[in-house]
């Protein structure tokens, strides 16, 4: 089973590669950049100006191929690839949550971007606290991760240094 | 440009039906299930089970067409589709914060499942307050969503009644 998605717009960032991305949105304050939707989808726009908060679902267009395990940005060892945040998936996909600030037709003004320039977006869903926030959470080796202090990605997921990659 | 991806597993919830599921994960507490992901990534899943909440990204299977605006199960009225969770999506992405209950090598335990049985699965990452929480959020049209009360889907996306669809 193959499934087929297209871009439904562009996410334009500071950063035009992969190296030295903030490695969350929350470590993104004031990181400033827009996300362009393609005219075609502009309808679907309305009534995302009333949240303050979007969830940007992505291609990680700059990664290449996939890796079992590889050891995160925040993290000395390696770990599991679905235990982590990091880009070489078996599909993949990136979510960012972003402040939304302003919106000019199909063009959003978007703040705590932590996405490469030029990144294909695929969806947009609106962030609610309702539904998206979790008490009493346990986050495994994050909880004593070693490189905590770390705030912006390196290249090693765009050359393949880390993990066992196909 | 054409985007390809395919299934890393399957979600096995007790709905066979689009109609019935919970709307969101945090109406559906003590619905457990279970999520099978194929042997070829089972070395990816290591280092998950610290995690008490994991984030599943799938593909509405269900779901038919894409309309630009819909009516949510939460509100009376119309509004863009990026501003809803709808699955009639021009790339039908769902995302569900899921608690994990248990792992067995490559199947996991799953509570709090809004997921039609059979949706086959994209990605999983782990959840982390400290990335996926966000305060001061404004949640424009839910925020006073006049079905507030409902908690269960309907078949409006499986028959394409609501919206305006190609």
């Amino acid at each position: 089973m193959h499934i087929e998605f297209r871009p439904i717009g562009i996410i334009h960032s500071p950063y035009p590669d992969p190296a030295g991305v903030p490695i969350q949105g929350i470590l993104a304050k004031n990181v400033r950049g827009s996300v362009e939707v393609f005219p075609e989808f502009g309808e679907a726009l309305a009534d995302l100006d009333g949240f303050s908060h979007i969830i940007l679902i992505y291609f990680f267009h700059r990664s290449s191929g996939f890796a079992q395990k590889c050891r995160p940005f925040l993290d000395t060892r390696e770990r599991g690839v679905f235990a982590t945040r990091a880009p070489r998936r078996p599909n993949p996909i990136g979510i960012s949550i972003v402040g939304l600030l302003g919106m000019h037709a199909c063009r959003m003004d978007i703040d705590s971007l932590d996405i490469v320039d030029g990144t294909p977006l695929l969806d947009i869903k609106p962030y609610v606290p309702d539904f998206d926030m979790r008490d009493a959470v346990r986050t495994g080796w994050y909880a004593t991760a070693a490189n905590k202090g770390q705030t912006v990605s390196d290249s090693r997921f765009v050359t393949g240094e880390s993990g066992r990659g196909r």
